[in-house]
């Protein structure tokens, strides 16, 4: 790893953020083939947070936030910082100054693979972030790493302007390439399932509607009427 | 494991469920001598809900929600679905379609040994779930498990129609046999604690209401004044 | 481990726990130099509690609350109990009934390196836990620990009377001696902090408040424009 | 739970334990349709041991190993003891003394979903365990649980009289009734799988021999020759 | 993700193999600057296993091994396989068939972020895994995924050809661009530590070897003679 | 936590040692009254090895190996050093290179509350290490801890002086005041196995030697012949 910070990155297209936004986690990570998804460790800090936007890269040494510092000068308005770390560690690199910070600079939330403080704050200020633990530990400044390179954050590569897009499910990346093609077939797919979403709550079956019946039986599955005749 | 789907189970008795859901986990399980509890891991996807119902049982394969579309159709009002793998997985198998259709045939919760996603709009719906984990990671439909057979599921073992209790502690699980007894020892363990509940907030100490010092004193402890005398 | 009680400890200063409870986890903690942090599993069982007192320790074998009981006594109004395990345990040693008597004597929180249960009746009483697990498992009275000796709990060595202050953020331990000292540290530290916050809230860089650019440059940063030019 | 030991278990057909324990955990878990598998933290204190043999059970408390000394009476020769307990433990229950009393009644094994200790004499008399954990710390005998009823053992419910098979690759448990058919499937899969391995070792893909090239382009597999048509 | 399998990768320059292996994993990852390295959890299957080969990846479904059988056609003399998965799994995704079959193409090894199974035979005919768990689970083969696409692995984002340096201290991966240089500098490393291993063997203290002594006092820390004096 | 280094320890009485190291981890924490047993996650790197000696204590940032430089000039003959982390961490804090240092000053072994490297080395050269884990991961030399004041380590509280008893089946700390009082206790319960070993190995039942019978009647338990019966 070179330490090395990189000024101006290539941002996915912002048309596509408002959709990836509003039609959350899941259904994104549907849309690009079931890929992209964050490990499931990685929860929001309070409920209720939705975000997109283009990712501002951070790599980490463990218990160190020298580079989130740095980062902080190379953020626009409507991003969202991504914190990765050499290797594994829970302490609190982050907490309400440097949200204070990134807030100012209109940086809408954070993605970090460690521990966050000051939750209370941070709730009340309305800066969500989605970590890998709470906590307090302080850590230090002194070992660099590097901004705006590609970074592996919570199981993921994360290239510098790809859009994370973060709710209650977690988080998942979309490669700043297939933004707009994403946010198109996400799209697609929660019309579809608005339609089946009706059929359902009507008391229809999903065995039916997807026609799993005859591939279920093709595949041995056997019914049989009392518990006897297993 | 045979790929197989039983129609008909015998339920627990249905008079039983309502003290069972009134009083919880804690007050269940005490009354089963400390039996037939879940693994900690099984957390609420949010506070406050509490049930009790009838087990239908899914075997999965880790990954693959085939069989929860194959248990929907067995599935009557008032009961609990209950969701083993074959092995350690969380993997998001269940979100807001599949409560929608558990929904409408009125099935009171989910209990699932893995990932679940659309947590908001589960709890818009307010359509419980305890799980493993949150995760959006989608699932495929490839292969077979089982409905309706013996399934453990977050460390117990499962028989179709035992009750299931939920709620903020857990869930515990009720054998068919025993659900009215197992009921009724809880409900009077329940109007025991009413009374040492009252006798505590006023002061007393459960070591002269339990006469716990005699014993304490046999065992060998020994009281001192100060940490020098240790 | 000698099966010992003690009846009479020093408590730290109390006019130190006013401020250190204002001023909370994380700010305490870097004014104690970064130590005395529990590990960050340990959670609290609602949000929003924040508490300062001394410690009334207790060492309990896993899965066995008898200890606790004989705690009860010897706590004061204002204390924080603190009960470390000999070996690691989610077993629900702590719930209603134990916190009604607590609570009668003026406790005002429980630090337990094993399971809570009854979550929401203590919710509702607001008596607040912090703990590794929310687990119904009933536990015995079978064997004897120790109180009021020192304790390792969640990582940290915890001595009788010494300050427990637990919020959102976590649970740090104040050696009784430095208290007061800790208390005005700590106290500075937020001062200053609400002056930088004003500053970063306005735009400002912590590159620039903390002059970091030349230890970057000298510790060997390089900026580039493009990511070609890595 | 009730606090019951039992005598008298039918035990699986023994003829069958010869070639369960030749074939091995791989093998014998697939003859079985994948299912019966231990979780994998079951590891063994030492390789190389392969055993094969009829389940006497245990069901203890948590760092309780009381109801090991009443299974060793209920042991015969050949028996596999297999320990579960009522919540997760690591603590050392089993140690040199059990294991010198239960290989002077023919025991050939232990399972035990919690810590072992004398890890060096064990292994030097050859008596192999499969365990959660290595761990010293010493076990009371305060509570009772049971011997010789269901128990949930590392996520498998075995019965009394159930095949253990146990190797370096881990634990699975053969339903007494299944054995003779699980063996001689088993041994038939070996079969196939001798000339399967022959072909391999040759050079030839399994891609041919499984006849996999065309599931794969119906599935959509797509080739490419170089990075770049990705 | 595309369901896609590359047929031809570049892969590093052959020179600077037989030095990487050599030197070994900790001396690799520091001559990178302390990156490349995958989480510890990542363990041989036996110890004493030392190599080092261009990557041929795969990204998995957990759970499927469909994709392994792809690869194994595309792989050459002397590569490694490096399989990672969409999710988090122990499945047995890898055996002694499979090994065969990778064996008989040059294979030298299989760096797999899942389970193992097969122990025991891959022992004995020298193929080594490095893997997150030993696991008989049984896996299927219904799904795709990817054939030398860039694969997440353990925490390390791994481009086909890259070289992959395994021993017993675990994995790490250096970019194929800086193969050459990567080698040269941990030979340099190496020479150097030579003659510092000697001085430190005859008694030489490394606080006078690296001049520590004077960073340390200015750093603050304080020498006492005695525990009181602290 | 003060930066500071204490020179002058007072060490437990040495005479202890020899009974101590060849008694045992299982047999000098059962005389200790079943306490100062460190977690079980704590494994030597090689099998085999057991020691008894006087710690030196370190307390390190995690990541952060510079206070292990400092802790090698005040190591004597015999010493174990044992170092603690202020956060969870599993980097690769210690390798050949400190090894050789160590080892030239006469110290016996290492304990790591974080991850070791160059485990072939180390064991080619004889020097036991027992760690949380293995890992190459390079760290720092920039934060300042502590040496030989009172550090947690895996759980237990370790005095600067304090007994090391490390074997196969972990680690366990005598306090230094209670060393030779420890050494009898655990000698006299050696002997006392001796002679139950025989008994054991003859078929004598522990149920019978122990007493046990009776006791387990009173609590409750109840024999029955078959399943059935149950």
């Amino acid at each position: 790893m070179k330490p090395v910070a990189v000024r101006n990155i290539q941002r996915a297209d912002s048309n596509a953020l408002g959709v990836l936004e509003a039609l959350g986690v899941s259904t994104v990570h549907e849309a690009l083939g079931r890929s992209g998804l964050m490990k499931p460790y990685m929860r929001p800090i309070y409920a209720g947070a939705q975000i997109a936007g283009p990712a501002v890269t951070v790599l980490a040494q463990p218990g160190d936030n020298w580079m989130i510092h740095v980062a902080v000068e190379l953020c626009q308005k409507g991003d969202v910082l991504v914190v990765g770390c050499t290797s594994d560690s829970t302490d609190g690199m982050f907490g309400e100054l440097l949200a204070t910070a990134l807030h100012a600079r209109g940086v809408i939330g954070l993605i970090l693979d460690a521990g966050c403080r000051d939750v209370k704050p941070l709730t009340e200020m309305g800066f969500p972030v989605w970590s890998k633990a709470i906590s307090a530990k302080g850590t230090v400044k002194a070992t660099l790493g590097a901004v705006n390179i590609p970074v592996v954050c919570a199981g993921v590569n994360v290239e510098p302007g790809d859009v994370v897009v973060a709710d209650d499910d977690g988080v998942v990346i979309v490669p700043k390439k297939l933004a707009v093609e994403t946010a198109a077939k996400a799209q697609k797919r929660q019309d579809d399932e608005d339609g089946k979403r009706k059929q359902l709550a009507s008391g229809q079956l999903s065995l039916d509607m997807y026609k799993m019946r005859e591939g279920l039986e093709k595949a041995g599955l056997r019914y049989v009427d009392k518990p006897e005749d297993v």
